[in-house]
C-alpha cells in the first residue's frame, strides 16, 4: 500500500448544515466507555433506558420504540419494509428529496406506488391528501413531517386524521425534527415514526430511532409475506430488545450508549424547553438573514425551525460560500439538494447547535464571507440578532 | 417516566467471547475525535484511507470494497440481497448457525434455496461440494468460513475452485476470522466477501466490511430486477464511496474513525504478525485446556484459532460458570449457539484479546471458578500455557 497514515485530526467543526449536529461533550465521553458484550447484563440496563428516552422523545407508550442499529435512511426502509406486502397500495405524499426516497422504498418492496406531488416548499393540505385517497386504495401512506431538502414542516396531525378516516396508517419522517419540535407521536395519533441519531439529538450518526404503534404492529405480525429484510424484521428485532433477550445481531454498543447519553441531555433540559430553544434561536437567526436583506426559500409560516435553505444572492456562487465557512470558520453549512442544488445554502439550527453562539458566529462569518465575494449585505445580521436575544 | 438515570458505568470487562472484542485505546480516542459532516473533504480522505485498509486486510485489490453502516447480519444480507434476482438457484453450506442465517437470507431474497448440512464441528469438503453443484444449478454459493458458534474453518480456497469450474461466484462470511487468520481473498479468489467489525479487527460494533471482485460487481450491475434492498443497494452506495462522492446516507462518521484506527493498528503490526500471534495464544490457550482436563468441541486440525466451544464438565452448568466469571473477574465468554446451547461456553480470542495476559488470566480464572463449582481440574491450566510461552 502505497499511502502515509497521519494520526486522525479532523480539526474543529461547527456542523450548521443538515446533519450530523455537534455532540455535546459528555455524547463524546458515553461512546468511548469501556464497550460491554450486546447480551451482557448491564447492556441489558442500558437497553431499557434507551427505550424508556426513546419513548420520552416520541411522546409515545408504543412498545415497539427501538433504535435500529443503522441509519435514518434504515429507519425509513425498516417501517417501509415491515408494512408492505407485496401488491399494497402506498400513498406518498412527495414535497422534496426525502418523500421522493420514500416513493423509490415503495416500489423496491413490492408496493403500488401512488404518488402525490407537492410543490418544494409549500407544504401538502389535508384536503390534499383526503382526494388521493378518496381515489386509491392506499392502507399506508407516506409523508415527511420536516424534509431536510426544504425545511417545510407539513401539517401531520391533521393528515393522520384523514389517513385514518380512510382506515389506513400513517407512516411519518422526523429524521430531521424529532427532538427540535413538538411531535406528540400518541397524541397526533401516527402510526409509524422514524428519525435519525445525529440531527436534533446530537447523536453520533449511525442510528435510526424507531416507533411503531398497535395497529402497524398487528398488522406487521399478521402479515402473509415474509418482510424481505432480514436485518430490519420487526420481530425478530423485539425478539432482542424485549423480554426474550435473544440474539438477532450484535448491538452498536458504542452508539447506543452515545444515543442515551444525548437523550439524557434532553431529558434532563425538558423537551419543551428544548422546543423553545429551537424556536428562540431561529427567530434569532431570520432576524439576521432578513436584516442582511438575504431570502429564506419558504414562506414564513411554513418554515421549520431546525433547518432552512437560504437563497443565495445573485451572481453568488453558493459552493464557493459554502467552502469559505468551511475553510476560514469551520463551519459546515449544506448545499442545496435536488431542486434546490447551486442555488441555495441549507443552515441546519439542529439539537445542540440550536445556540446563540452558533448564531451569533454563522451571521458574523456570513457577513464577512459574502463581503469577500463582493456582495455588501443591506444591514448588520448579528446586531438583528441581538435585539432578538435582549428582547 | 418512573426511571433515575444515573451516569453511564459499564465497568472493566475482559471480552473473551465471540465478539465484540476488547478496544484498542487508540479505537477509543479516534472514535471521540470531533465529528465533521459524511460530505467534508476532511472525511473523504477519511473514506479513501478507509478503503485501502480494507484493502489490505482482505488482501485484494478490489475497486468495490467499502464499510456498510450496520452490523455483520448487514453485511450478509448486502451480498445476498445484491447477487441474488428471483428465482436464482444458491447453495447454501449450513455448518452452523450463521450458515443457517445464509439460508435464511436466500428465502428472504426470493431465490432458490438448495442446502447442504455438515455435521457441527465437522468441516465440509470440497467434494461434498462439488457432489451438491453436480445436482443442482446454483450459480452462487454461501459458506461461513469460521462459525462463531462452531468455531470450524472451513477449506475456502478448494471449495472456491470447484464453484468456479461450476461457472458460480462464492460468498464467503468472514465475521470471525477476519484479520485473525490468513484469507487472501485474491489469491483464493473468493468472489464476495463481508466480515464485521467487532472480532478480529477490534472496533466497535456497527460496521460491516464488505469487499466484490468485478465478476460480482458485473453480475449486480447487470441484473434485470431491482435490488430489493435501498440502504444495501451497492450500485448506490459506490455513487457515495467512490469517485462521484454523491450522498447515499449519512455515513457513521465516529465508527468509521474507529474503524480505520483498528484496522491501522493491524496494518503497523503487520497481518501476518497478526496471525502468528493468534496461533501462538491459542497454541497456549489449548495447551491449558488440555491440561486441566477440559474438552475443545472441534477436532484439533479443523480448528480455527480465534474462536473456540469447549465443553462443560459432567455436573458443571456452563451458564453459572459464565455468570461467575463476569462478576468476579468481569471476562465475558460467549454460551453456547444452537445445537452447542447449555453444553459448552464459547471462548474467543479475537484482535486485541488475542494477548498473552487475556490467556493467563483467563486460564487461571477458569480454574478458580470450576473449583468453586466443585470441579477439580486436572493439572494447572496456566503451567501449561507458561511452557509454550517460554518455548
Amino acid at each position: 500500500m502505497n499511502r502515509e497514515f497521519s494520526q486522525l485530526n479532523p480539526g474543529k467543526r461547527y456542523l450548521m448544515g443538515p446533519g450530523p449536529s455537534d455532540m455535546h461533550q459528555r455524547v463524546y465521553q458515553a461512546m468511548s466507555a469501556p464497550l460491554v458484550g450486546h447480551l451482557d447484563p448491564y447492556f441489558q440496563q442500558v437497553m431499557e433506558e434507551t427505550k424508556d428516552l426513546l419513548r420520552y422523545v416520541f411522546q409515545t407508550k408504543n412498545e415497539w420504540t427501538i433504535p435500529i442499529s443503522a441509519t435514518g435512511s434504515a429507519g425509513m426502509e425498516t417501517c417501509f419494509t415491515n408494512l408492505i406486502e407485496p401488491g399494497d397500495e402506498v400513498l406518498i405524499c412527495v414535497g422534496g428529496y426525502f418523500g421522493d426516497r420514500m416513493a423509490q422504498m415503495v416500489e423496491r418492496h413490492g408496493g403500488k406506488l401512488v404518488r402525490i406531488e407537492g410543490e418544494w416548499g409549500i407544504p401538502f393540505s389535508a384536503s390534499q391528501v383526503k382526494q388521493a385517497l378518496d381515489n386509491c386504495n392506499a392502507s399506508l401512506v407516506g409523508i415527511v413531517h420536516t424534509e431536510t431538502s426544504t425545511g417545510v414542516e407539513q401539517p401531520v396531525e391533521d393528515i393522520a386524521k384523514i389517513v385514518h378516516e380512510h382506515g389506513g396508517l400513517l407512516i411519518v419522517d422526523t429524521v430531521a425534527s424529532l427532538g427540535g419540535t413538538n411531535i406528540p407521536v400518541d397524541s397526533w395519533e401516527i402510526d409509524i415514526c422514524y428519525s435519525g441519531s445525529q440531527k436534533c439529538l446530537s447523536a453520533p450518526p449511525g442510528i435510526a430511532p424507531v416507533t411503531m404503534n398497535e395497529r402497524a404492529r398487528d398488522r406487521i405480525l399478521g402479515r402473509k409475506t415474509p418482510i424481505d429484510s432480514w436485518y430490519l424484521d420487526m420481530g425478530l428485532l423485539m425478539k432482542y430488545w424485549g423480554s426474550e433477550r435473544s440474539y438477532h445481531h450484535t448491538a452498536p454498543v458504542s452508539s447506543i450508549y452515545a444515543l442515551r447519553e444525548a437523550m439524557l441531555l434532553i431529558h434532563e433540559e425538558g423537551l419543551e424547553n428544548g422546543f423553545s430553544r429551537h424556536a428562540l434561536n431561529y427567530t434569532a437567526f431570520k432576524a439576521g438573514i432578513d436584516a442582511m436583506g438575504l431570502s429564506f426559500f419558504v414562506e414564513e409560516p411554513y418554515r421549520a425551525p431546525m433547518i432552512n435553505p437560504i437563497l443565495a444572492p445573485e451572481g453568488i456562487d453558493e459552493a464557493k460560500l459554502r467552502g469559505r465557512l468551511l475553510q476560514d470558520y469551520g463551519i459546515e453549512v449544506g448545499g442545496g439538494l435536488g431542486a434546490l442544488k447551486g442555488k441555495a445554502f441549507r443552515v441546519g439550527l439542529m439539537g445542540q447547535c440550536s445556540q446563540k453562539d452558533h448564531v451569533m458566529l454563522l451571521l458574523g462569518a456570513l457577513e464577512q464571507v459574502l463581503l469577500a465575494e463582493g456582495h455588501q449585505v443591506q444591514a448588520s445580521g448579528v446586531s438583528a440578532a441581538a435585539i432578538v436575544y435582549n428582547s
